[in-house]
């Protein structure tokens, strides 16, 4: 007996490129079966195997595997309500901001953080993302990085440093010596809580040195790169991603030749973040450019209290496919497996057999709605790891 | 005893001016009271009436009036996933899809074309909206039209008759014929079940004469005039809602400088719909010149499963401020009083005393959010005429 079977799929996208329909595998009039936490099989449905403990009818709709957000910014306190407003009144984003944030998160105590955390996540879960990844940064001390870094623990397995958010105001005018603090006595507290290590390199926060520096340190004791590349402008992130292995590199809006070259020939994903576009009226990046090249594209949140206060990965496929012109299935694709990749994770982002049961039932007959139907709650039902949540 | 108080609401929006706080005549730390289903009192809640059956504690969050959703296309069979898929590879939208739609529609039976009008309706009360417009016009034939008008009166008190849609295949080259049918005997048939009476002036669709000819027969019939005005190009739409009275001109995407004249000098609405340019990949209506001009600006869905398949006027709002540069409070006042006033009506899309009880909790201190948080499901909890809906 297996667990679970999810019938009458009328759309199943596995990411499964041996499921012989492309990189999105797609199985139509499909079953699911999950055993212990797995997919143990999927095809069509009249080729199921028997015996199932508990089965759910799909009724036709489509179902996908859970979202990989791989880009987040979760433990924190306050907002920037006012900031947003005075922004979309026509004030420009900078990196800037980001010190009210810190300025609040530090004053808070590790129950409000954990709470406000905890309802994101969950916020982010109702809305299909069953990995979410969790960076520090609004603490900038080796107290507050460490503490955000075990609160963020809590609640995921992604957990990324990033003491090199943004120069502290305490350390103004003195970036090198805040660079020496990232990479010494804030590392060691924060390292044993964190799987990556990142770098805000970009006008407004860090350079290439720097930024090199804090990933190599990172790296030195385990952590692995990834980071923060040509959001506001052009700029060495991209080069500094390739030097040192990164993972990703996120944003890239603002990218060379050789920054689209250097991508293609490495194994760093390149994560797209368009909420962080709609939420700063900024350009978009240029996803088909980097398509066309060969990189592999992730879609990420951003989610964060300044530039992109969202955690809707379906808001980010929508967006892809309105101004990057992604397709609906390279969008899917990169919400799902793109992200998992940007983890380096095979275990999540797809339905093959052997992957994590972690999966989204939709309330439309395919995954083209989550683009056509814009703004509409879509996500009727999540599980992960085989089990219904909510 | 009142019936209902909603306490410790943080940030009430009343869009009542004579509350003292400009147009959206905004109350901080507020109280609403409700009795047989209407607004009693609002005001500060440390002055609020004693006595009361119910109490609701908002926990400081944000208590705005229902959406007002006054352009929405509902009865309809089908969906044009593939034509959305297409359209974002690249090609145009053209009003020719509709006739797609018109196939589907006629030959669906009256139990599954109302069943997809109450779970659309359904969905746009789950995301706030507490009063939705609904058109015919997926008919176009006598039988049809008014069968999609008795629907519709199911699920709304605000229907549409939308005859002049567009002209049907069976019609290809005898636009005039047509048009004789909808002002004659589909006139007949339909003035029963419809308050308002609209034509999509447009290329691919309607001229001028037809068009102010399809209204005055409508108004004749007691029905009031209502037009898709300049969706498409520059036209004549603006100036027929003015010279007929219309009290809505609906997408207004391209306008000259006499047609924004025209509306400034008129009663007549202009009623925007950003989802649409967006799922269209179009330029979006110029807000701003509307606003400067002091013309009334409404905000609306377009709900349709061609060029708009959302029923969420949170986007709309997103869209409003992201893409046509309205502040927050403008596009939450175009989205509820703006709509409520496309509509001729005075008794929602405001709180003021008097008003009916639709109204909406967020699960957010302020409606900035709505804009602050795209994609996110902020809707807590929704009240229509006094009573929790689902």
């Amino acid at each position: 007996m297996t667990s679970l079977v999810v019938d009458n799929i009328g759309t199943l996208l596995t990411n499964d490129p041996d499921a012989g329909a492309g990189a999105t595998g797609v199985v139509r009039d499909a079953a699911l079966v999950v055993d212990s936490g797995r997919v143990v099989w999927f095809g069509p449905r009249d080729d199921q195997p028997e015996g199932t403990d508990e089965r759910v009818d799909a009724e036709g709709r489509a179902v996908i595997p859970g979202f990989v957000d791989s880009h987040a910014h979760l433990v924190f306190a306050g907002d920037r309500t006012g900031e947003f407003a005075a922004r979309m009144a026509g004030k420009a984003y900078s990196a800037g901001g980001i010190a009210s944030t810190v300025a609040a998160t530090r004053a808070a105590d590790e129950p409000s953080l954990g709470a406000n955390l905890r309802a994101l996540v969950a916020e982010a879960l109702a809305s299909g993302t069953t990995t979410i990844e969790c960076k520090s940064g609004y603490g900038l001390t080796a107290f507050d990085e460490a503490r955000s870094l075990q609160i963020a623990s809590s609640a995921t397995d992604e957990v990324t440093y990033l003491g090199a958010h943004l120069v502290p105001p305490e350390f103004a005018g003195r970036a090198d010596d805040y660079v020496e603090l990232v990479c010494g006595e804030m590392l060691d507290a924060c390292a044993p809580f964190a799987r990556w290590v990142d770098v805000f390199c970009d006008r407004g926060a860090f350079d290439r040195d720097q930024s090199r520096h804090v990933l190599e340190a990172g790296a030195s004791r385990g952590l692995i790169p990834r980071i923060h590349a040509n959001q506001l402008g052009p700029g060495p992130g991209v080069e500094v991603a390739v030097a040192v292995g990164a993972a990703s590199a996120d944003h890239c809006s603002y990218l060379s030749d050789s920054d689209v070259d250097a991508l293609a020939s490495s194994s760093t994903v390149a994560t797209l973040l368009p909420a962080a576009e709609f939420s700063t009226r900024s350009p978009y990046p240029d996803a088909r450019r980097l398509l066309a090249a060969g990189v592999t594209v992730a879609l990420a949140s951003d989610c964060n209290p300044g530039s992109s206060f969202t955690t809707s990965m379906p808001l980010c496929i929508a967006l892809a496919v309105r101004e990057m012109r992604m397709s609906p299935d390279e969008a899917l694709w990169s919400a799902t497996k793109g992200g998992a990749e940007a983890l380096r994770r095979d275990d999540i982002g797809n339905l093959a057999v052997g992957a994590r049961a972690d999966f989204v039932l939709l309330r439309a007959p395919s995954h083209v709605h989550l683009a056509y139907r814009p703004g509409v709650q879509l996500v009727a039902a999540v599980w992960r790891q085989g089990k219904l949540c909510g």
